[in-house]
Protein backbone atom coordinates (compact mmCIF):
# COMPACT_ATOMS: atom_id res chain seq x y z
CA UNK A 1 0.00 0.00 0.00
CA UNK A 2 1.30 3.34 -0.85
CA UNK A 3 0.26 4.99 2.91
CA UNK A 4 -2.06 3.65 5.96
CA UNK A 5 -3.45 4.87 8.95
CA UNK A 6 -5.03 3.18 12.18
CA UNK A 7 -7.53 4.45 14.47
CA UNK A 8 -8.56 2.34 17.15
CA UNK A 9 -8.82 -1.03 15.40
CA UNK A 10 -9.57 0.52 12.44
CA UNK A 11 -7.00 0.04 9.28
CA UNK A 12 -7.28 2.03 5.97
CA UNK A 13 -5.75 4.56 3.53
CA UNK A 14 -5.34 7.73 5.29
CA UNK A 15 -7.62 9.40 2.87
CA UNK A 16 -10.42 6.89 3.70
CA UNK A 17 -10.28 6.56 7.42
CA UNK A 18 -12.74 8.33 10.00
CA UNK A 19 -13.15 9.44 13.40
CA UNK A 20 -16.25 9.52 15.71
CA UNK A 21 -17.36 12.98 16.29
CA UNK A 22 -17.36 13.00 19.86
CA UNK A 23 -13.57 12.39 19.63
CA UNK A 24 -12.55 14.39 22.22
CA UNK A 25 -9.52 15.75 19.86
CA UNK A 26 -12.37 17.30 17.73
CA UNK A 27 -12.98 19.69 20.62
CA UNK A 28 -10.19 19.92 23.09
CA UNK A 29 -7.23 19.04 20.80
CA UNK A 30 -7.28 16.85 23.80
CA UNK A 31 -4.27 14.26 22.84
CA UNK A 32 -0.09 13.71 22.38
CA UNK A 33 1.49 12.82 19.57
CA UNK A 34 4.73 11.55 18.32
CA UNK A 35 6.79 11.26 15.25
CA UNK A 36 9.61 8.80 14.04
CA UNK A 37 11.29 7.65 10.81
CA UNK A 38 11.74 4.33 9.32
CA UNK A 39 14.72 3.84 6.97
CA UNK A 40 15.72 0.44 4.92
CA UNK A 41 12.05 -0.59 7.17
CA UNK A 42 13.79 -0.15 10.53
CA UNK A 43 12.28 3.00 12.87
CA UNK A 44 14.61 5.14 13.97
CA UNK A 45 14.89 5.14 18.03
CA UNK A 46 11.17 3.65 18.33
CA UNK A 47 11.65 3.32 22.02
CA UNK A 48 12.75 6.61 22.87
CA UNK A 49 9.94 7.86 20.88
CA UNK A 50 7.15 5.43 22.56
CA UNK A 51 8.86 6.65 25.80
CA UNK A 52 8.34 9.91 25.20
CA UNK A 53 4.32 9.59 23.92
CA UNK A 54 3.63 7.63 26.93
CA UNK A 55 5.12 10.13 29.34
CA UNK A 56 3.21 13.08 27.25
CA UNK A 57 0.19 10.82 28.49
CA UNK A 58 0.84 10.27 31.69
CA UNK A 59 1.70 13.86 32.46
CA UNK A 60 -2.03 14.77 31.04
CA UNK A 61 -3.67 11.76 33.20
CA UNK A 62 -4.06 10.03 29.50
CA UNK A 63 -4.45 6.14 29.68
CA UNK A 64 -2.81 4.42 26.92
CA UNK A 65 -5.15 1.00 27.03
CA UNK A 66 -2.07 -1.60 25.74
CA UNK A 67 0.90 -1.62 26.33
CA UNK A 68 4.51 -0.08 24.55
CA UNK A 69 5.52 -3.88 23.49
CA UNK A 70 1.62 -4.23 22.35
CA UNK A 71 1.59 -0.44 20.53
CA UNK A 72 5.17 -1.25 18.70
CA UNK A 73 3.98 -4.62 17.10
CA UNK A 74 1.07 -3.14 15.35
CA UNK A 75 3.16 -0.38 14.43
CA UNK A 76 5.82 -2.43 12.84
CA UNK A 77 2.89 -5.10 11.62
CA UNK A 78 1.28 -1.68 9.37
CA UNK A 79 4.77 -0.54 8.35
CA UNK A 80 5.87 -4.01 6.91
CA UNK A 81 2.50 -3.27 4.59
CA UNK A 82 3.38 -0.24 3.28
CA UNK A 83 5.33 0.51 -0.26
CA UNK A 84 8.39 2.82 0.48
CA UNK A 85 10.64 1.63 2.44
CA UNK A 86 11.61 4.89 4.11
CA UNK A 87 8.59 5.90 5.69
CA UNK A 88 7.20 9.22 8.50
CA UNK A 89 5.98 7.28 11.39
CA UNK A 90 2.95 9.13 13.31
CA UNK A 91 1.62 7.99 17.09
CA UNK A 92 -0.94 9.78 18.79
CA UNK A 93 -3.66 9.42 21.87
CA UNK A 94 -6.62 11.28 22.18
CA UNK A 95 -7.85 11.16 25.57
CA UNK A 96 -11.11 8.78 24.41
CA UNK A 97 -15.01 9.25 23.30
CA UNK A 98 -17.43 11.00 25.02
CA UNK A 99 -20.56 13.31 24.55
CA UNK A 100 -18.84 16.72 24.61
CA UNK A 101 -17.91 18.09 28.23
CA UNK A 102 -14.79 19.22 29.83
CA UNK A 103 -14.59 16.80 32.36
CA UNK A 104 -13.71 13.25 31.49
CA UNK A 105 -14.14 9.68 33.56
CA UNK A 106 -11.59 8.97 35.81
CA UNK A 107 -11.41 5.49 33.59
CA UNK A 108 -11.53 6.44 30.60
CA UNK A 109 -8.72 4.91 28.25
CA UNK A 110 -7.36 6.62 25.40
CA UNK A 111 -7.98 6.27 21.30
CA UNK A 112 -4.78 4.97 19.60
CA UNK A 113 -3.95 6.25 16.17
CA UNK A 114 -1.15 5.77 13.48
CA UNK A 115 -0.44 6.86 10.75
CA UNK A 116 2.31 5.71 7.86
CA UNK A 117 3.59 7.09 5.15
CA UNK A 118 6.66 7.45 2.65
CA UNK A 119 8.55 10.17 3.37
CA UNK A 120 12.72 10.60 4.36
CA UNK A 121 14.96 12.36 7.13
CA UNK A 122 16.48 15.84 5.84
CA UNK A 123 20.31 15.31 4.77
CA UNK A 124 21.79 16.58 7.58
CA UNK A 125 24.29 18.91 6.03
CA UNK A 126 21.42 21.15 4.35
CA UNK A 127 21.76 24.98 5.46
CA UNK A 128 18.89 27.23 6.73
CA UNK A 129 17.30 30.71 7.48
CA UNK A 130 15.29 31.51 10.33
CA UNK A 131 13.30 33.96 11.59
CA UNK A 132 12.37 35.15 14.82
CA UNK A 133 9.00 35.40 17.64
CA UNK A 134 7.81 36.08 20.38
CA UNK A 135 7.02 32.72 21.92
CA UNK A 136 3.36 33.06 23.28
CA UNK A 137 2.86 29.34 23.91
CA UNK A 138 1.31 27.69 27.37
CA UNK A 139 3.28 26.54 29.80
CA UNK A 140 3.67 23.31 29.19
CA UNK A 141 5.72 22.90 26.41
CA UNK A 142 7.59 19.72 27.92
CA UNK A 143 4.37 18.00 26.97
CA UNK A 144 4.24 16.76 22.91
CA UNK A 145 0.31 17.67 22.77
CA UNK A 146 -1.82 18.32 20.30
CA UNK A 147 -2.48 21.94 21.09
CA UNK A 148 -0.71 23.18 18.34
CA UNK A 149 -2.25 26.44 16.97
CA UNK A 150 0.75 28.77 18.33
CA UNK A 151 2.72 25.78 16.03
CA UNK A 152 0.97 26.15 13.22
CA UNK A 153 0.89 30.16 13.26
CA UNK A 154 5.10 30.18 13.52
CA UNK A 155 5.63 27.88 10.57
CA UNK A 156 3.18 29.75 8.56
CA UNK A 157 5.19 32.66 9.54
CA UNK A 158 8.47 31.30 8.77
CA UNK A 159 6.81 30.01 5.09
CA UNK A 160 5.60 33.15 4.42
CA UNK A 161 8.80 34.75 5.14
CA UNK A 162 10.47 31.94 2.75
CA UNK A 163 12.84 30.58 5.37
CA UNK A 164 12.80 26.75 7.58
CA UNK A 165 11.90 27.89 10.76
CA UNK A 166 11.03 30.65 13.46
CA UNK A 167 13.45 30.91 16.62
CA UNK A 168 10.87 31.65 19.61
CA UNK A 169 12.16 33.56 22.95
CA UNK A 170 10.23 34.50 25.83
CA UNK A 171 10.14 38.11 26.68
CA UNK A 172 12.51 39.68 27.42
CA UNK A 173 15.16 37.58 25.46
CA UNK A 174 15.68 33.72 26.04
CA UNK A 175 15.89 32.24 23.24
CA UNK A 176 13.53 28.53 23.96
CA UNK A 177 12.95 26.35 20.54
CA UNK A 178 11.20 26.51 17.42
CA UNK A 179 7.64 26.20 16.01
CA UNK A 180 8.56 22.33 15.28
CA UNK A 181 12.06 22.02 16.38
CA UNK A 182 15.16 22.43 19.35
CA UNK A 183 17.51 25.02 18.73
CA UNK A 184 21.10 25.01 19.63
CA UNK A 185 24.19 26.85 19.82
CA UNK A 186 27.86 26.53 19.79
CA UNK A 187 28.93 29.30 21.89
CA UNK A 188 32.07 31.52 22.43
CA UNK A 189 33.53 28.73 24.64
CA UNK A 190 33.23 26.07 22.00
CA UNK A 191 30.47 24.66 24.47
CA UNK A 192 27.38 22.84 23.24
CA UNK A 193 24.82 24.84 24.77
CA UNK A 194 21.28 24.24 24.46
CA UNK A 195 18.25 25.22 26.88
CA UNK A 196 17.52 23.26 29.64
CA UNK A 197 14.74 20.79 29.63
CA UNK A 198 11.74 22.42 31.80
CA UNK A 199 8.46 23.29 30.78
CA UNK A 200 9.73 25.48 28.08
CA UNK A 201 10.63 23.30 25.92
CA UNK A 202 10.24 19.97 24.63
CA UNK A 203 12.84 17.36 24.90
CA UNK A 204 13.77 16.49 21.89
CA UNK A 205 15.05 13.15 20.79
CA UNK A 206 17.43 14.42 18.12
CA UNK A 207 19.03 16.44 21.15
CA UNK A 208 19.01 13.82 23.36
CA UNK A 209 20.74 12.33 20.11
CA UNK A 210 22.92 15.63 19.87
CA UNK A 211 23.92 15.70 23.70
CA UNK A 212 25.08 12.08 22.85
CA UNK A 213 27.74 13.00 19.91
CA UNK A 214 29.28 15.84 22.13
CA UNK A 215 29.81 13.41 24.73
CA UNK A 216 31.57 10.87 22.14
CA UNK A 217 33.52 13.53 20.78
CA UNK A 218 34.96 15.43 23.92
CA UNK A 219 32.62 18.57 23.25
CA UNK A 220 31.37 20.22 26.60
CA UNK A 221 27.85 20.41 26.79
CA UNK A 222 26.05 23.02 28.49
CA UNK A 223 22.28 23.23 29.65
CA UNK A 224 21.55 26.71 30.40
CA UNK A 225 19.27 29.22 28.62
CA UNK A 226 20.82 31.23 25.76
CA UNK A 227 18.91 34.86 24.83
CA UNK A 228 18.85 35.41 21.28
CA UNK A 229 22.28 38.37 21.32
CA UNK A 230 24.09 35.03 22.58
CA UNK A 231 22.42 33.21 19.65
CA UNK A 232 23.34 35.89 17.13
CA UNK A 233 26.66 35.76 18.10
CA UNK A 234 27.64 32.35 18.55
CA UNK A 235 29.72 30.34 16.57
CA UNK A 236 26.88 28.27 15.32
CA UNK A 237 23.02 27.57 15.10
CA UNK A 238 21.92 24.57 14.87
CA UNK A 239 18.32 23.32 14.42
CA UNK A 240 17.30 19.89 15.31
CA UNK A 241 13.86 17.53 15.02
CA UNK A 242 13.31 13.81 14.34
CA UNK A 243 12.87 15.05 10.79
CA UNK A 244 16.23 17.00 10.84
CA UNK A 245 18.74 15.81 13.10
CA UNK A 246 21.36 18.63 13.32
CA UNK A 247 20.77 21.88 10.53
CA UNK A 248 22.86 24.29 10.79
CA UNK A 249 21.86 27.52 10.29
CA UNK A 250 22.91 30.23 8.68
CA UNK A 251 20.79 33.52 8.51
CA UNK A 252 18.31 34.51 11.08
CA UNK A 253 16.20 37.62 10.49
CA UNK A 254 18.42 38.42 7.38
CA UNK A 255 21.35 38.69 9.66
CA UNK A 256 24.31 35.90 8.93
CA UNK A 257 24.67 33.52 11.94
CA UNK A 258 27.39 31.37 12.97
CA UNK A 259 29.67 29.62 10.41
CA UNK A 260 32.95 30.29 13.55
CA UNK A 261 33.28 26.36 14.48
CA UNK A 262 32.40 24.55 11.09
CA UNK A 263 34.51 21.91 12.05
CA UNK A 264 33.16 21.02 15.41
CA UNK A 265 29.58 21.27 13.78
CA UNK A 266 30.48 18.78 10.91
CA UNK A 267 31.84 16.57 13.31
CA UNK A 268 29.00 16.27 15.39
CA UNK A 269 26.10 16.16 12.14
CA UNK A 270 28.77 13.34 11.10
CA UNK A 271 28.20 11.70 14.24
CA UNK A 272 24.92 11.46 14.29
CA UNK A 273 24.31 10.61 10.90
CA UNK A 274 26.76 7.44 11.22
CA UNK A 275 24.54 6.83 14.74
CA UNK A 276 21.28 6.77 12.23
CA UNK A 277 22.62 4.69 9.70
CA UNK A 278 24.30 2.31 11.63
CA UNK A 279 20.79 2.00 13.63
CA UNK A 280 19.15 1.61 11.03
CA UNK A 281 20.95 -0.23 8.07
CA UNK A 282 18.82 -3.38 8.05
CA UNK B 1 -34.79 13.54 16.36
CA UNK B 2 -32.95 13.65 19.79
CA UNK B 3 -29.80 15.40 18.63
CA UNK B 4 -27.97 16.23 15.21
CA UNK B 5 -24.49 17.08 13.90
CA UNK B 6 -23.47 18.60 10.83
CA UNK B 7 -19.77 18.11 9.40
CA UNK B 8 -19.23 20.09 6.04
CA UNK B 9 -22.70 19.24 4.58
CA UNK B 10 -23.32 15.75 5.70
CA UNK B 11 -26.23 15.01 8.65
CA UNK B 12 -26.86 12.80 11.06
CA UNK B 13 -27.04 11.55 14.95
CA UNK B 14 -24.29 12.54 16.84
CA UNK B 15 -23.21 8.62 17.46
CA UNK B 16 -23.35 8.19 13.70
CA UNK B 17 -21.17 11.07 11.98
CA UNK B 18 -17.66 10.72 11.49
CA UNK B 19 -14.96 12.80 10.54
CA UNK B 20 -11.94 12.14 7.76
CA UNK B 21 -8.34 11.55 9.18
CA UNK B 22 -6.63 14.17 7.31
CA UNK B 23 -8.78 16.88 9.38
CA UNK B 24 -6.28 18.96 10.51
CA UNK B 25 -8.06 19.51 13.99
CA UNK B 26 -6.89 16.39 14.28
CA UNK B 27 -3.59 16.98 14.53
CA UNK B 28 -3.35 20.29 15.44
CA UNK B 29 -6.46 21.24 17.17
CA UNK B 30 -6.36 23.95 14.73
CA UNK B 31 -9.77 25.17 14.98
CA UNK B 32 -12.36 27.63 16.65
CA UNK B 33 -15.44 26.94 18.23
CA UNK B 34 -18.68 28.70 19.73
CA UNK B 35 -21.98 27.64 21.69
CA UNK B 36 -25.23 29.05 22.84
CA UNK B 37 -28.46 27.80 23.73
CA UNK B 38 -32.10 27.59 22.20
CA UNK B 39 -34.76 28.21 24.16
CA UNK B 40 -38.60 27.39 23.78
CA UNK B 41 -36.96 26.94 19.60
CA UNK B 42 -34.97 30.60 19.75
CA UNK B 43 -31.56 30.90 19.91
CA UNK B 44 -29.98 33.30 22.17
CA UNK B 45 -27.96 36.04 21.17
CA UNK B 46 -27.02 33.96 18.20
CA UNK B 47 -25.66 37.08 16.44
CA UNK B 48 -23.21 37.80 18.51
CA UNK B 49 -21.77 34.21 18.62
CA UNK B 50 -21.68 33.86 14.78
CA UNK B 51 -19.69 37.29 15.37
CA UNK B 52 -17.65 35.70 17.85
CA UNK B 53 -17.27 32.80 15.70
CA UNK B 54 -16.26 34.72 12.51
CA UNK B 55 -13.96 37.36 14.76
CA UNK B 56 -12.20 34.06 16.41
CA UNK B 57 -11.35 32.45 12.65
CA UNK B 58 -10.40 35.89 11.56
CA UNK B 59 -7.61 36.30 13.94
CA UNK B 60 -6.47 32.64 13.44
CA UNK B 61 -6.69 33.08 9.61
CA UNK B 62 -9.23 30.69 8.96
CA UNK B 63 -11.32 31.05 6.43
CA UNK B 64 -15.01 30.08 7.00
CA UNK B 65 -16.81 29.75 3.33
CA UNK B 66 -19.96 30.66 4.17
CA UNK B 67 -21.65 33.93 5.34
CA UNK B 68 -23.44 34.39 8.83
CA UNK B 69 -26.29 34.37 7.29
CA UNK B 70 -25.79 30.81 5.41
CA UNK B 71 -24.50 29.37 8.58
CA UNK B 72 -27.55 30.85 10.73
CA UNK B 73 -29.71 29.16 8.15
CA UNK B 74 -28.55 25.92 8.24
CA UNK B 75 -28.49 26.03 12.00
CA UNK B 76 -32.15 27.07 12.33
CA UNK B 77 -33.35 23.98 9.95
CA UNK B 78 -31.70 21.92 12.11
CA UNK B 79 -32.42 23.02 15.49
CA UNK B 80 -36.04 22.94 14.00
CA UNK B 81 -35.18 18.86 13.52
CA UNK B 82 -34.31 18.33 17.09
CA UNK B 83 -37.17 17.46 19.59
CA UNK B 84 -36.20 19.30 22.40
CA UNK B 85 -37.17 22.69 22.33
CA UNK B 86 -34.35 23.64 24.91
CA UNK B 87 -30.92 22.83 23.46
CA UNK B 88 -27.29 23.26 23.84
CA UNK B 89 -25.97 24.57 20.42
CA UNK B 90 -22.35 24.09 18.70
CA UNK B 91 -20.49 25.98 16.33
CA UNK B 92 -17.08 24.77 15.19
CA UNK B 93 -14.87 25.45 11.99
CA UNK B 94 -11.86 24.09 11.76
CA UNK B 95 -9.06 25.02 9.51
CA UNK B 96 -9.54 22.92 6.62
CA UNK B 97 -8.48 18.95 5.48
CA UNK B 98 -5.15 18.21 4.10
CA UNK B 99 -2.44 15.26 4.89
CA UNK B 100 -0.53 16.31 7.91
CA UNK B 101 1.60 19.33 7.68
CA UNK B 102 2.27 22.46 9.90
CA UNK B 103 1.74 25.40 7.01
CA UNK B 104 -1.66 25.36 5.13
CA UNK B 105 -2.23 26.58 1.66
CA UNK B 106 -3.36 30.30 1.72
CA UNK B 107 -6.38 29.46 -0.26
CA UNK B 108 -7.79 26.36 2.45
CA UNK B 109 -11.32 26.88 3.26
CA UNK B 110 -12.39 25.83 6.73
CA UNK B 111 -14.43 22.60 7.50
CA UNK B 112 -18.10 23.54 9.41
CA UNK B 113 -19.65 21.83 12.16
CA UNK B 114 -22.81 21.82 14.37
CA UNK B 115 -23.71 20.23 16.88
CA UNK B 116 -27.44 20.38 18.60
CA UNK B 117 -28.31 18.07 21.56
CA UNK B 118 -30.99 18.97 24.57
CA UNK B 119 -30.11 21.23 27.13
CA UNK B 120 -30.59 24.04 29.79
CA UNK B 121 -28.92 26.90 30.90
CA UNK B 122 -27.75 26.97 34.54
CA UNK B 123 -30.39 28.66 36.83
CA UNK B 124 -29.06 32.14 37.37
CA UNK B 125 -29.00 32.11 41.12
CA UNK B 126 -27.40 28.72 41.81
CA UNK B 127 -24.82 29.55 44.29
CA UNK B 128 -21.47 28.10 43.46
CA UNK B 129 -17.87 27.43 44.92
CA UNK B 130 -14.65 27.61 43.35
CA UNK B 131 -11.38 26.61 43.38
CA UNK B 132 -7.80 28.72 42.28
CA UNK B 133 -5.39 27.63 40.13
CA UNK B 134 -2.05 29.38 37.98
CA UNK B 135 -3.15 30.07 34.56
CA UNK B 136 -0.74 28.47 32.52
CA UNK B 137 -2.57 28.71 29.65
CA UNK B 138 -0.86 30.69 25.96
CA UNK B 139 -1.70 34.29 25.23
CA UNK B 140 -4.08 33.93 22.79
CA UNK B 141 -7.37 33.68 25.19
CA UNK B 142 -9.11 36.07 23.19
CA UNK B 143 -9.38 33.85 20.80
CA UNK B 144 -12.05 31.07 21.10
CA UNK B 145 -9.51 28.00 19.66
CA UNK B 146 -9.79 24.48 20.33
CA UNK B 147 -6.59 24.21 21.83
CA UNK B 148 -8.08 23.76 25.08
CA UNK B 149 -6.43 21.28 27.20
CA UNK B 150 -5.43 23.21 30.05
CA UNK B 151 -9.00 23.95 30.56
CA UNK B 152 -9.79 20.39 30.33
CA UNK B 153 -7.05 20.15 32.90
CA UNK B 154 -9.03 22.91 35.18
CA UNK B 155 -11.76 21.46 34.74
CA UNK B 156 -10.83 18.17 35.95
CA UNK B 157 -9.71 19.72 38.71
CA UNK B 158 -12.59 21.62 40.17
CA UNK B 159 -14.58 18.87 39.86
CA UNK B 160 -11.97 16.41 41.54
CA UNK B 161 -12.22 19.24 44.63
CA UNK B 162 -16.12 19.27 44.25
CA UNK B 163 -16.15 22.46 43.09
CA UNK B 164 -18.18 24.17 40.02
CA UNK B 165 -14.76 26.41 38.53
CA UNK B 166 -11.38 26.81 38.90
CA UNK B 167 -10.33 30.46 38.83
CA UNK B 168 -7.15 30.93 37.07
CA UNK B 169 -4.44 34.03 37.97
CA UNK B 170 -0.95 34.95 36.29
CA UNK B 171 1.61 35.21 38.80
CA UNK B 172 1.79 36.89 40.96
CA UNK B 173 -1.83 37.21 41.53
CA UNK B 174 -3.88 38.71 38.48
CA UNK B 175 -6.99 36.96 38.37
CA UNK B 176 -8.20 36.40 35.04
CA UNK B 177 -11.11 34.19 33.92
CA UNK B 178 -12.17 30.04 34.59
CA UNK B 179 -11.35 27.34 32.75
CA UNK B 180 -14.71 27.84 30.61
CA UNK B 181 -15.99 30.90 32.15
CA UNK B 182 -15.02 34.88 33.01
CA UNK B 183 -15.14 35.73 36.73
CA UNK B 184 -16.25 39.08 37.83
CA UNK B 185 -16.35 41.29 41.78
CA UNK B 186 -18.34 43.34 43.13
CA UNK B 187 -15.60 45.39 44.72
CA UNK B 188 -15.28 48.22 47.26
CA UNK B 189 -16.57 50.45 45.73
CA UNK B 190 -19.71 48.84 44.90
CA UNK B 191 -18.58 48.98 40.96
CA UNK B 192 -19.20 46.15 38.17
CA UNK B 193 -15.57 44.89 38.64
CA UNK B 194 -14.13 42.61 35.26
CA UNK B 195 -10.80 42.08 33.50
CA UNK B 196 -10.25 43.77 30.07
CA UNK B 197 -10.53 41.95 27.49
CA UNK B 198 -7.28 41.86 26.60
CA UNK B 199 -5.37 38.33 25.05
CA UNK B 200 -5.66 36.53 28.55
CA UNK B 201 -9.84 36.20 28.57
CA UNK B 202 -12.33 35.79 26.03
CA UNK B 203 -14.62 38.58 25.43
CA UNK B 204 -17.74 36.74 27.56
CA UNK B 205 -20.78 37.58 25.69
CA UNK B 206 -22.44 36.54 29.11
CA UNK B 207 -19.64 39.22 30.43
CA UNK B 208 -21.40 41.73 28.03
CA UNK B 209 -24.53 41.07 28.87
CA UNK B 210 -23.12 41.70 32.56
CA UNK B 211 -21.94 44.81 32.10
CA UNK B 212 -25.45 45.65 29.88
CA UNK B 213 -27.16 45.11 32.64
CA UNK B 214 -25.02 46.86 35.15
CA UNK B 215 -25.44 49.75 32.78
CA UNK B 216 -29.25 49.30 32.68
CA UNK B 217 -29.23 49.32 36.59
CA UNK B 218 -27.18 52.88 37.17
CA UNK B 219 -24.24 50.55 38.73
CA UNK B 220 -20.69 51.41 37.83
CA UNK B 221 -18.80 48.99 35.55
CA UNK B 222 -14.73 49.41 35.94
CA UNK B 223 -12.91 47.30 33.43
CA UNK B 224 -9.59 46.93 34.89
CA UNK B 225 -7.99 43.56 36.14
CA UNK B 226 -7.85 42.25 40.14
CA UNK B 227 -5.79 40.55 42.55
CA UNK B 228 -6.40 37.51 44.01
CA UNK B 229 -6.65 39.29 47.56
CA UNK B 230 -8.86 41.62 45.66
CA UNK B 231 -11.37 39.00 44.35
CA UNK B 232 -11.47 37.27 47.95
CA UNK B 233 -12.16 40.53 50.02
CA UNK B 234 -14.54 41.40 47.22
CA UNK B 235 -18.50 42.30 48.04
CA UNK B 236 -19.44 39.43 45.57
CA UNK B 237 -17.90 37.36 43.43
CA UNK B 238 -19.33 36.57 40.45
CA UNK B 239 -18.93 33.80 37.19
CA UNK B 240 -20.32 34.16 34.18
CA UNK B 241 -20.29 31.77 30.85
CA UNK B 242 -22.93 31.20 28.05
CA UNK B 243 -24.31 28.82 29.98
CA UNK B 244 -24.80 30.29 33.28
CA UNK B 245 -25.47 34.00 32.88
CA UNK B 246 -24.23 35.40 36.22
CA UNK B 247 -23.49 32.68 39.54
CA UNK B 248 -22.69 33.83 42.77
CA UNK B 249 -19.66 32.84 43.84
CA UNK B 250 -19.91 32.01 48.10
CA UNK B 251 -16.79 30.10 48.31
CA UNK B 252 -12.75 29.84 47.12
CA UNK B 253 -10.26 27.25 48.15
CA UNK B 254 -12.61 26.48 51.40
CA UNK B 255 -12.65 30.27 52.33
CA UNK B 256 -16.17 32.28 52.37
CA UNK B 257 -16.26 34.91 49.91
CA UNK B 258 -18.94 37.44 48.96
CA UNK B 259 -22.15 37.85 49.97
CA UNK B 260 -21.84 41.77 51.16
CA UNK B 261 -23.80 43.18 48.15
CA UNK B 262 -26.57 40.29 47.88
CA UNK B 263 -29.36 42.43 46.73
CA UNK B 264 -27.54 44.53 44.00
CA UNK B 265 -26.19 41.08 42.91
CA UNK B 266 -29.69 40.08 42.56
CA UNK B 267 -31.13 42.91 40.62
CA UNK B 268 -28.31 42.04 38.15
CA UNK B 269 -29.04 38.39 38.04
CA UNK B 270 -32.94 39.43 37.55
CA UNK B 271 -32.20 41.83 35.21
CA UNK B 272 -29.95 39.27 32.49
CA UNK B 273 -32.58 36.55 33.36
CA UNK B 274 -35.64 38.95 32.23
CA UNK B 275 -33.38 39.95 29.11
CA UNK B 276 -33.13 35.94 28.36
CA UNK B 277 -36.49 35.60 29.10
CA UNK B 278 -37.83 38.01 26.67
CA UNK B 279 -35.65 37.82 23.90
CA UNK B 280 -35.70 33.72 23.46
CA UNK B 281 -40.11 33.44 24.45
CA UNK B 282 -41.04 32.47 20.91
Amino acid sequence: MKNLAYYNGKFGPIDELTVPFNDRVHFFGDGVYDVTYVRDRVPFALDEHLDRLYNSARLLDIRIPVSKEEFAATIMEMSAKVDSPDQFLYLQASRGTQPRLHTYPEDMTANLWIMIKPQKVKDVFTEVKAITAEDTRFFHCNIKTLNLIPAVMYAQQAQRAGVFETILYRKPDRVTECAHANVHIINQNNEFQTAPTDNLILPGIARAHLIKACRALGIAVREEPFTLEEMMNAKEVIISSSSAFGLRCVEIDGQPVGGKAAEQLRAIQQWVLDEYNDTTRA
